[in-house]
């Protein structure tokens, strides 16, 4: 039966800060990488086989990826990286702390950008500082000035669907190292998650969600594999 | 006008330990890391941007890929892995320690096997430890016994031709990191060098060799980032 594994990155530099991110290619710290390495000693020691992988074009979802793979010693597989696998781009709050967006927006005001399934923050200043119109790694697209989970998961269900799917259906077993949100639209499609819930909810880092699957692709099982730091996970669709 | 990146990988253990390594998997040693480390800052020091990038299913020639690209912060662009670009396969001599080798057949022998372009060594015994023809890397292909430098070539070109060329022509610059005698062919390919030349071409690992083209794909200036750990080149062909 098909399987693949869900791969939540490792801590970076700017989760340590407590600063929203989206976009921005921020680098695993010192603890993102550890939990990478048990990511895959995890992988290992559960004895799981991948065919293929699939990430972001972001560095600490392929570091997490390549440092996983590499201590399962499955780095040879060959692995796809799509920035419709990206974290949810958040606009105007893209650097700003929480606490200060907290203190400049108000508590209910960032709850509401960060739970709400539809509601976009501010777009991102054009004189920002990363400039994803002019990185060659979006070239041939105009990137987003901002998202809410549902227009990241507009962006992900093509790639899902279009890239993802038919390996699975070929029988192929992929190892999906991505982000929160791009993590989060991928559970909704899997498991039929209501606009309501999904925002809710939350998946660990660093711990392989290894979720099997029936000829329709509907889920029939989904573990953590470190059960000590799981967090409750949907029930099967009906 | 096109340009390529050919960079060999960086130490790995068994070249610390003086053993031929041909298909198993070996890692980097600390020094190879570091070599690959020096890469990047080439890469980046020169600003060389790539648009796709080739490797082996071999760890040593994909870790000083993803190591060099990512302090090129680079990590973000695709790369191809194929066993098309593995190092030549050294059968018989696999595992062997070079002076053991040459106490057990001989130095002019051994000098043959490494030095000859169409002298394959003797075969892989069929109780070696790493059973190539089990390993999932390899799954829908019979791994050769042995190989010379020719049988090296031949398996080279299709990959060159097929897949390297194409990306070439499209404009795209490619990375390819892969392994003395897997470079050695795409030289020969690329600079017509004759069968009793190649043999000798030798390339200092960890050290990016720019080549550019001309519209037809013939090399018109090659020079290695590191000038001042160069090797010989060859002329451009006629």
């Amino acid at each position: 039966m098909p399987e693949l594994v869900l791969l939540r990155h490792g801590q970076s530099q700017w989760n340590l800060e407590n600063r929203f991110t989206g976009w921005v290619d921020v680098d695993l710290s010192d603890n993102g990488v550890a939990e990478a390495e048990r990511a895959g000693a995890l992988i290992a020691g559960h004895g799981l086989s991948f065919d293929i992988g699939f990430t972001s074009v972001l560095k600490r979802a392929i570091r997490t990826s390549d440092i996983a793979l590499a201590r399962a010693d499955q780095l040879w597989i060959p692995v796809e990286k799509s920035w419709r696998l990206n974290e949810r781009h958040y606009g105007g709050l893209t650097g700003l702390d929480k606490a200060e967006t907290a203190r400049r927006h108000g508590e209910a005001q960032v709850r509401l950008w960060r739970r709400s399934f539809d509601t976009a923050p501010p777009p991102l200043p054009a004189d920002n500082p990363w400039r994803f119109d002019r990185d060659r790694r979006y070239a041939g697209m105009t990137p987003p000035a901002s998202e809410s989970l549902k227009d990241t998961l507009t962006r992900v269900t093509p790639y899902w669907d279009g890239t993802i799917v038919p390996r699975l259906r070929e029988g192929l077993t992929p190892l999906v190292s991505a982000h929160g949100n791009s993590l989060r639209a991928i559970m909704k499609l899997l498991f039929a998650i209501s606009d309501g819930d999904i925002v809710s909810l939350e998946m660990p880092t660093g711990n392989p969600l290894l979720i099997e699957l029936d000829r329709e692709l509907r889920p029939t099982r989904a573990a953590y594999l470190d059960s000590a730091r799981a967090e409750p996970l949907p029930a099967a669709p009906a």
